[in-house]
């Protein structure tokens, strides 16, 4: 079955119906997986997008996923079964391996600014590409994260409609706008800042911060301190790895076997009232069926505590 | 701090804050648990809210959450902190032990006709009482889909406001019947007998197919036949267990290691378009980045594929 999207009717999410991506392989299920993103593995991989080199060598190299969750197609188009509809429609969806070196946590990626460069660069591109509605960024790390493979790596996928996170999202940015004339993520900062206790870590760019209605135990935003809509607006890199660095050292050594996601949430295009930010979401305990089934969440660990055990630089599990 | 409830700012989400829940015992991670839903061992939970008794030995037992996610609090308050607000609202959380047998699967348990009974009559209950807005019935199984005791039993929640998740899927009944004056699960019904591919069993009351937006690998639902808003209002507990246990046979035997949660979708008070219906999700695999930021869901398996695997009979993974 070709990859296609369908649209739930009893909510406003959209599902990819994909049998390809069964075929990936995961390096946690088989530890034997020759890992196409080391050194002389890159047959084993589309060719790059985009290369950064040095002493002609590649170390920071972006390619087409192999197993992508959506494929490019000339035209979209729409087939009707009964009262539902299939909708085969184009996306693009690249992984970009952040160094050569297969067991780096993040924060110990040294040319990791670089990296944040090219997630810019790439997101940029890839809006000017037809039928692009929404450009989302995100990084897997860990098996209770869904990540497949432990080389590091970042995924970008440009779809052809807005996430429904998204539009939530940006519906509350313009809410709060016409209301306040003022932005939502701006407020939040200047509260977090008055407030100190969920604040981690600031720099005169960026402040990283538990948000106060953290939904996983951990969870940390990190955002601008000035109001940029766009991710690949962005130009402070080095004092942005600054901020991610602390943040992730001191996750990784308050909590052993760390897995967590990052997503980037970027504006759509035209969108000015919204403020781009990092969502790092741990994940320590498996979320049930009472979050899927209801969009509760229960947090066991404050934002306030998660913080104060951050900062006090000691294991916690 | 005491159990609270925060809105996230950014989403329709609201957050459950609350330390209690990390002292709850988990043999997952610890195999030496006492289990505390085992005979002999009742005096570790909260005493019996009801019992259904043979031979002067309960078969069934709803108790109390030892702890709850809510707590029952005299009169409803909240507290500016800034722009954000921590509300002390009240809520009841209980357990369903199922049976009195440790190691039983779902379609083991003999008198599960009888457990869907009770967790109508805890449903009707729970609705009667003070600032009750929903109640959610729920049934973890296995270390991915969050379970943390073994041991079968459900849980139900009485909620302070209605979820986000049930919000939206009322909205979608009310707007499909405005149209169309007719209900959407009924039509969907209606598609999927047509249509054949999705569906697993069907007796005279219920139905089981894949769902055509399937978010999860071998998603099911199971469905009333006849328009029935309530869960609370059903009757044919011996024929629903017939599909229950026909789908989890065929889950188990399909599936190693098989975890998934079950939700019971039921309507929110004096809401008569709802269409009650129980979601079976399944978690072969870990959700990721792309999910948690998108609402987007990639499913590596169509619902017309699981289903002629589950009729096949045969192992999959």
């Amino acid at each position: 079955m070709k990859p296609h999207l369908r649209q739930d009717l009893f909510s406003s999410s959209w599902i990819i119906i994909n049998d390809d991506r069964l075929k990936r392989p995961n390096d946690y299920s088989n530890p034997q997986t020759k890992c196409p993103f080391c050194y002389g593995n890159e047959k084993e991989t589309p060719p790059s997008v985009f290369e950064k080199k040095k002493g002609g060598k590649w170390y920071i190299r972006v390619i087409r996923n192999k197993y992508p969750a959506l494929v490019s197609i000339k035209k979209n188009s729409s087939v009707k079964e009964g009262i539902f509809e299939k909708h085969f429609f184009s996306g693009i969806h690249e992984v970009i391996v952040e160094t050569f070196e297969h067991n780096k946590k993040i924060y110990e990626i040294k040319h990791f600014d670089e990296v944040l460069g090219v997630f810019a660069m790439r997101m940029r591109e890839l809006y000017t590409q037809r039928n692009v509605k929404y450009v989302m960024l995100f990084r897997n790390y860990g098996r209770n994260a869904g990540a497949s493979l432990k080389h590091p790596h970042s995924q970008i996928i440009a779809l052809p409609l807005e996430p429904a996170r998204i539009v939530e999202e940006r519906k509350r940015f313009l809410e709060y706008y016409e209301r306040k004339k003022k932005c939502l993520m701006c407020d939040v900062i200047k509260n977090e800042i008055e407030i100190k206790k969920r604040v981690f870590y600031m720099n005169r760019s960026f402040i990283a911060f538990a948000p106060f209605a953290s939904r996983f135990n951990f969870e940390m935003w990190i955002s601008p301190l000035n109001h940029i809509p766009n991710y690949y607006d962005e130009k402070e890199f080095k004092l942005l790895w600054d901020v991610i660095k602390k943040v992730f050292y001191a996750l990784h050594t308050s909590i052993s076997d760390l897995s967590y996601n990052i997503i980037f949430h970027t504006s759509p295009l035209n969108c000015k009232s919204f403020h781009w930010h990092m969502e790092i979401l741990p994940k320590l305990a498996m979320p049930a069926g009472f979050e899927w089934g209801s969009g509760f969440y229960i947090n066991s660990i404050s934002p306030e505590t998660a913080v104060s055990i951050l900062l006090s630089g000691k294991r916690f599990v």
